[in-house]
């Protein structure tokens, strides 16, 4: 029996441009759904947990159809509640070079952001669960989508599941001041905190020493540093830190960053020539969560989950079509490509 | 140097599903751009008139994608502001035979909803203008809409301008009541009403006897009798119906009605085989607006009316792309359909 | 809790031609998932039941993909057992007016044509079921699929599950002889049988009188006949025939029969313009069922599966796309096709 | 050994616009490639005759794509020249229901209209073969393409071939004066006249009483008199009349009818819902041409021929992709659409 | 108020294989439409000038496409005649790694190519406007085009425009002899020269040493020489060169020069990951015309322009659809391709 | 008059997903024909040979298709035989970075794999023919295919034809002991072996010294041993191999090697950005078998081979649509990519 896993907040459906056309170019979108926890859901599912999704969704066939694109990938959808005004939206125009991809929020007053105390049973939800993600996200769409994450992560904890969380800052959603505020009372209830090289900084202000991210290159040694302040002085047992090098739209470095109190991992690092970038922190995190499910120590875990999401880089739509078998395939160590036959 | 007319009103983002996929299947959706009111202006772009949009789009690029859709056919977008929150938006499924056709809506929170008064110079707008249009759905939107199309309206009656409007009740926007109440208002200052089979009765209150619309049968004496209350009762010049009988999704029959206070002209009925019938009301709207600029008399008004909307049910997307030309071809005669080399 | 149902048999890759193109224009193939059996199952999930489906796929991810498209739509798939050589495929062009609609087989070699005895635990896949589906075309792929089956029926029957066949003789897959042979061993666990015109003959020898069935014309008396000796002369609780008249590929009239030992109910015709009509048969099937399942009496039932099977001729796949509200609606009246907002 | 045919004439390249889409709606083309001659080679090659085509192309890809996709489809293309300025274009837009299609032609320059006297050997086209085949868009291209075309049709004359010719007459390409001063030539060498119910009157001014094409109506007697009229006047084998009624661009009624110089036949009539009409009338001379190669007499000969092109106005492109098999098919009474499995 | 700018030339249809489908692979075309001076007019427009298009197109709609396509994105085509035979065509296939991306030319007698002396009122067409823009391409196409482009240059220094040039040599469509002839007439009345690496040399024999411009080496040093002789012997203000490093058809080295009489200015050099290179300097046009509208000094008009051209390679189609803020950001230092949220 | 080459060997229907979209995200598969005789076959049409394949299918359209996609090409048909039970095909998703491209085989059961002794006239097929290919993929299919090839071989060689092989390992197909007893066989009438770097060591024991294929770096010291003892070991004319290197699934290292029994001869290497490798080593021996029948030197033949296979690398689908004239532009020299109008 595969172990239960939850993930919480929002999905949207995600309207991107054919190619690399520009959104005033478009005649069409292609629309898939996603979102970071819907993301790492899926993730899950993939490989081989028993993963519950929980949202909620608007009750017209724009909603059923993002209940069952998650279910098609094989994450439980029982939990999900129906109703509220609308299904958020996000527009995205693939970038390429010198050009970066540009996302357009339209997710404003959707179901999930207005989420009454109470409308979800979490007692319900997380019976026989081993472990609760969500991210940051969510508490930043609305005060109530940040109760709801509050009612959640303080269950979950008191019910014995690993919390873990993508601190993923949005400066389109809320100002650093709210979200340290917000933030401050949720990592409470978490374990394990996740994030690229700028979240620790917008949320907790905690900072790398001198890097810069537009260059392309990153201050290893800063990170370091920034992930035991995390543990520290939030009571956490681990931290994880993606560290993305954008050389250009199309090819980035990528390697992963563990700490877990004692010992600092670093994944190797891989140079990816990039076909959909967005869910690359989360296809991390579901490697992650599942490497320390599976009870992996942390260098194979920080290696199993930058594996993952090296694969995700070239993978269209936010979710991470890869098998467990395929990202251990990568990560022992064959990149070269060579057609599977 | 062609006529001056301006719309105003909503232009949203049209998300179609490709051929007649339901909702739940489309991996992508068509994206055009369309409303009640854009549609008309397109339509008079379209037979040479100097053809003005007004409405507020967001200052995004999805707002500018929907500025230019105008402006590619040839609708002046001077007088648009720029800002708010989002763009409207409606998802299409095409219906056939016994399935209808589906609308879903997303259209609340638009920057047009949240139109301030005085954002619109109407003055500077219908400098030199001839016609105003506007519709039944804009004032449905909000508030602060109903309060934009009355000054639109008001200013229009003042500068002199012939002002049309097209019923359109939307019941997802309103009630019935409040419909009738603030269409009571803005009919003081309109000249021409227009209106499908079922609008007089739901804003009015003015019914035709015994028509049952879902049978495909209509009852023509009984809008003879709903036209002429309207021009009575409303003080209007004119009042047009659309008198549609659907036989099913993919076939429909087609004709229209004119009071002009004296005389009651019927047009000749199309048996129409159907592409996308979304806008056919407003591609009526459009050939009445442009007959009655070019002083047409009754009977032509309503025979080039009925067949620039009869023309428009075989094109796909809300804007009805023929020529005066084209109307003209249809409406004298030859519906065989023959290939034109 | 709602009602436990069970299907079993194929699910095939449907490569289907773009729009009317014929096989040998394709430069693409649009590529969805069914086969008679598990059309039903979604049928069945759509209007709310606990829908299994029970088959085998190949372990790769073609197999994977199929597995997907049932769980998309809501089907359960705990009991799919993998394994085997191939996912059946069949290639599909679309017909209109005077040609055809083709149908390529290519599924020989099948995993589910290859299960072995007992690979299925039938006792655990009908604990707690009420109705069990199966059709004539899975014990006509191989011994041992017609093997599966009747492991199933019996075990179904034993267990007290209701029991549906639709016969759907497939000439290409086995001659009269043989299905009479293994079809006669398979009715002694049937309830109801379901068949079209031709189906009863074709198994059971059972003909209408002079009912030519490429002119278009049918014979409503001689099948009441036909459904009556099925029912006597096999034992069936219930026997539903569906009459199709093919005008042409784009447009046939629809009906259905149904016999419950004691009266004959028969449907509405409609007259339906065709965008797909593969798993019309399918869709008549699983109306019928969620009708008797819902305890509907014969003249509703034949009403609410006639309905259903109209609409599913309007949607690309072979899945009936539709809820019971919407059969619901069409079935009280409105075939009218109007937009509905 | 099959037969040898040569047909003579152009290829251009057809744009057509997606779906039911305007031109100026377009974001791109389907591109195949066709013309009222090369549409009689494929018809011809699809009914495994030997199939010749000669015309000149440009020497650059797309000149080459015209040629592969007449050898794809089985036709003979040795006899092909190269050079010339340009491939010939015509942009085509699909109509339905009271909306012609529309074709733009853009096909002056072409190689074909250039050819210079001398540069096909046409003894050694005609070499072994049985029938000639032209039609009366050639000679109005250009006075080059005039020249090439009588030499041809005297050649072939001298050297013992049947020679067919589809008047088709276009009037964008000449006036009725210079069609028939060319036509008037031409028709010495011509044994079998092939034309819709417009040719024989634009091109030798021999009309039929009292018709009007766009009602959609037909005087079949009146047509009669025309073909018998043809093969009088002109000293010819046989003519045959296509009897196109246009209820609308989405249907129409089509017959043919054929005289040979004793009797005449007329086929049964088709209600085609259309998909493609464009070489329909090609479709129905490749008919017509296989079955006199064959033998078949008058009846079959028109019967054949009309279920031929009854077949092609459901398949979309210029070219009749269906088999002597499926033609006999129709003929013999099955236009039931019904699926074959 | 912005300020207005003219530009002049040709605009063609581009029809372009989908992904890097060779042309004699292709099923369908992707259609937009470009040309060297259409090109820069939609820069121009981006930038929020008031940009002007002048041109001939057909009176038949895929003239009116190309119109639509201009206005679309905001160039104004009050100025547009129409009439004449044809709009011209170029086919594109897009090449990758080693294999170029290819161009087939199907643009003899277009409209524009046969445009009369006196067709365009000059004077009108100028009132008001601060520069003219044309290029190498247009009087190549004809001596009718010739004239006209003479016309348009004499009459715009005369009332005081500044007047740019892009050399653009065209083997295919002129010699050198008579391009240095022609040209040697037009330079008269420029004040700024662009052009390529090649083109100076091609049109007035002036070349830089030892550059092989196969190799992907550039030398920088002779092309300084080649602008000061281009603006010391033609008397211009400023002459600007593109330099283009081609390691491949998917990879290209870009920078961008610009002596100004005293000063040489060099621009930043991107590694520009192509995804498509047509349009490349004509974009850089566009942004040195509104760098120096703009009063940027040297080193700043060469880094907006590179910067803007170096954007271009990434966007499908010939316009450049960017704003000068994205411009902007670029230059400022960006490049790092970090997804837009 | 062209050379006459004759290849035998199996063609599949080839299913991609769009793009980089996985087999279980796609919803349409691209459709083209290929397999690694097929390949070969096509290239040498291409290069102006006579080029016969000879193989068996279906007799359905699928197979139809088939055929007509090789005519298509300019590849002679007349040899092919039709019947059997089905088409191979082979599902194919197309890699980027780090992910590997995959192959979903589903060709068992073909009518290639079932032929009989005799169905083919060998002597009849290679009447005036001087080339004979095949590759180790079709005696791998079944022992009747392996006895077809070798009936073929055998004549080939007794009729005095030029024999290449292509070893193709494939070990889906059969084991090493399978390969090399019946290889052992087929080889005796073979001059020129053809392989990849792991070829000669999976069928005949033939190992390079320490290389590691997953590490992207190749031993060229060792594979001249193994070119060496290929020939000398099996009396060949020639061996020759292909050196790919696996940088990643988008960027690859590609060049070739032939050993002609006195002299090694190494290509240029080149580094390719790839569009679609599949076919990548038929292109080589495509090139290869077109330089050894034009009479090229070793230098020369493997330059061209090569250049042609590096050009594939770029095109989608199995064919290698270049002309020789394309292939020695890119092998004098010009791999700079700079747009050919």
């Amino acid at each position: 029996m595969a172990d239960k896993v939850v993930c919480f907040g929002e999905i949207m459906l995600r309207l991107s441009t054919p190619g690399y056309s520009r959104f005033i170019q478009a005649g069409s979108f292609d629309a898939t759904y996603g979102g970071g926890e819907a993301n790492v859901a899926v993730s899950l599912a993939n490989y081989g947990l028993d993963s519950f999704y929980v949202t909620k969704l608007p009750d017209n066939p724009i909603g059923h159809a993002a209940l069952n694109h998650l279910r098609r990938f094989g994450v439980r959808t029982e939990h999900i509640i129906r109703g509220g005004e609308r299904l958020g939206i996000y527009f995205l125009e693939t970038g390429a070079s010198q050009r970066p991809s540009k996302v357009v929020y339209d997710r404003s007053h959707s179901s999930i952001s207005a989420i009454q105390p109470g409308e979800i049973d979490w007692k319900r939800v997380f019976e026989g669960a081993k472990w609760f993600h969500f991210t940051g996200i969510t508490p930043a769409l609305s005060d109530n989508a940040a109760h709801a994450t509050l009612e959640a992560a303080k269950t979950a904890r008191e019910m014995g599941l690993t919390v873990s969380c993508d601190l993923n800052y949005r400066k389109k959603l809320w100002s650093t001041e709210k979200a340290r505020s917000v933030m401050g009372q949720l990592i409470k209830y978490v374990d394990i905190s996740i994030g690229n090289e700028e979240d620790a900084g917008k949320v907790f202000g905690i900072k790398a020493q001198s890097t810069d991210i537009t260059s392309g290159k990153l201050n290893r040694e800063g990170y370091r540093e920034v992930a035991k302040r995390l543990v520290e002085e939030y009571g956490l047992k681990m931290a994880a830190i993606t560290l993305r090098e954008s050389y250009s739209a199309s090819d980035n470095g990528w390697s992963v960053m563990l700490y877990d109190g004692s010992g600092f991992f670093i994944s190797r690092k891989y140079k990816v020539h990039i076909v959909d970038r967005v869910g690359g922190g989360d296809s991390f995190a579901g490697g992650l969560i599942y490497s320390l499910i599976n009870g992996y120590d942390g260098q194979k875990a920080v290696e199993f989950a930058a594996a993952a999401s090296c694969l995700k880089h070239t993978i269209p739509g936010d979710f991470n079509h890869v098998t467990a078998a395929e990202v251990t395939g990568l990560m022992e160590g064959d990149g070269s490509g060579r057609v599977q036959r």
